[in-house]
């Protein structure tokens, strides 16, 4: 197929709760989309199956064949083997050395490039979104986990092992939670929707307040975001106490990132921030600008995803236009 | 002058205690050098006319002439305008808005190029050192505060207002001590020369036990790393508690930046760690190593300076040699 003949890219972004592909032109123009359920505890041949059946959706609500098709990007949590596109290990899902290019190419006959998932969604805000224009630029992605993901004079920041920007897992302090990953006090083990939950429930034990539970037929049920926001506005105490702790730590993890990078832009992203919008950027902000140095803060932005939940998508559709058109075909599998 | 006259340039470290100035010829080899006492509380002109003074004595023990000198390059605290050459503020030296390139290049009449103290010690140690030949380099520099420097696919991390680098600033817990900069839980706050001395005068406090003052005629003297070191090395219970728990912090610092950056090598530099040794690095290096994803530990080093106390003076050095030959005169002082 000639370079010019392909109309779109598939991007799928493979969350800890859902999966979410979409057709994308040059542009960055989304022609049609798909979900479905991560299920991770159902095993990665299984997950990655879902991920094609999604893409394929995705093209087929654009109207568009696979001979429409150019490649496919994919955000993925990680840590990565950017080169063999494996998931090395991934504390929300629970799988080891997980071959998802390799498998995702043999599903859909076409060539897939994989990037961590904070990679993709600070690329989408980059190309796309909040960052437009920005040379350095933070991304920090709030949702079951934390993704991050940093631009350095304009490119991905990669590391000497092609892990870095795994910002959720700064050590915000060491005497603090049990983080996913093992370790305490990580900025996702403060400020996730599942740390957000934890806290929600401690709360409820030590006799503060909270309507969020009533309506549950099952008291182990996720609290959705959406919920949450609902909660958070109506004053919910034991909501606004675990959504204000969440936002602290993120601000301080802001600061600290200001300290470290001096970005440009830093974008707030995810399904938390996309459900809560400005009132939980401005508790970052706020937190973040009194803890930094104020040269640090000249003419930077600390902003909410423009992109919204599309951020990854978008991203991973970069990746996918970054393959060359004379890539070497996919092979069928070997019998 | 043609530029393959200049024999050497002069390199000059501004610490929060002591002035160190080197000519350094092409090859990064130390031709002379001088010290003196920083006293910042005398004012940022009387310091940097004993900056001058230090350089031409470090000239002379070359047994250089200035017409020998090529430029002067400078590694001072911050935050810096790198263009400019100006100190916008610094926490420990008190001084704010000084115009350190421009008084110099009077001073001198030589081109002086200033960069913050952690990105000249990186440079240093990337040019002539502990990380020569690697793309993604962390530095910490720990003496009375605590500087930083990043190296980023082989050149250094300035950020969009040229201020990257703070690494002393990273929150490690927003209920923490307070630190120089008026934040609380700064990585300086607990793991600088200034925190340990403050820690060991709360254990004595508290009844643990130590010597270190025992010597002293005013108990007010500041303990140097050289006395801590032997009391550390000795076992003295106040002392290794508190350079434990200094250690500990840019253990969980450095984990931080592991997570963040992905660097291949960490350097450990300064006074303290000059002083230390490998005791030192050894428990940065475990508390590090287990709160890190192992792929981000995959064939990193992290490991001390090994130019020592002359990392800043020979990335001065690198700073200078940047200068081109036909870069314009200084211009004497107006009248």
């Amino acid at each position: 197929m000639a370079k010019d003949q392909a109309k779109a890219v598939l991007g799928i972004d493979l969350g800890g709760t859902k999966i979410y592909a979409a057709a994308v032109n040059r542009r960055g123009k989304i022609l049609g989309s798909a979900r479905k359920k991560t299920r991770g505890e159902s095993g990665f041949e299984a997950t990655v199956k879902r991920m094609a059946k999604c893409a394929l959706e995705a093209a087929g609500d654009a109207g568009l064949e696979m001979s429409d098709i150019h490649a496919v990007g994919v955000g993925s949590p990680g840590p990565l083997d950017l080169k063999e596109g494996r998931i090395i290990e991934t504390p929300n899902l629970k799988w080891v050395d997980a071959p998802l290019k390799a498998e995702l190419e043999q599903l859909l006959q076409k060539p897939v490039k994989v990037d961590n998932d904070g990679n993709v969604g600070i690329l989408g805000e980059h190309a796309y979104g909040a960052a437009r224009g920005a040379d350095h630029v933070i991304g920090l992605f709030i949702g079951t986990g934390i993704g991050g993901g940093v631009i350095v004079n304009g490119e991905p920041l990669h590391g000497f092992n092609d892990n870095a920007g795994e910002l959720g897992h700064m050590i915000l302090d060491p005497g603090g939670p049990q983080c996913g990953c093992g370790n305490h006090g990580c900025l996702e083990a403060f400020a996730s929707r599942l740390a957000i939950e934890r806290d929600i429930r401690i709360a409820e034990i030590q006799g503060v307040e909270t309507s969020v539970f009533a309506d549950m037929k099952d008291r182990g049920e996720r609290l959705r975001s959406k919920k949450l926001t609902e909660a958070f506005l109506n004053g919910d105490p034991a909501v606004t106490l675990a959504i204000n702790r969440s936002a602290s730590y993120v601000g301080f993890a802001v600061a600290s990132l200001l300290n470290v990078f001096n970005p440009e832009v830093v974008v707030l992203g995810g399904g938390l921030v996309e459900a809560m919008g400005k009132r939980y950027v401005n508790l970052v902000r706020k937190v973040a600008k009194r803890n930094v140095f104020s040269v640090a803060l000249r003419n930077i932005r600390i902003v909410a995803a423009a992109l919204k939940d599309d951020s990854a998508v978008l991203g991973a559709a970069v990746l996918a236009w970054q393959i060359p058109a004379n890539a070497p075909p996919v092979k069928a599998d070997a019998q």
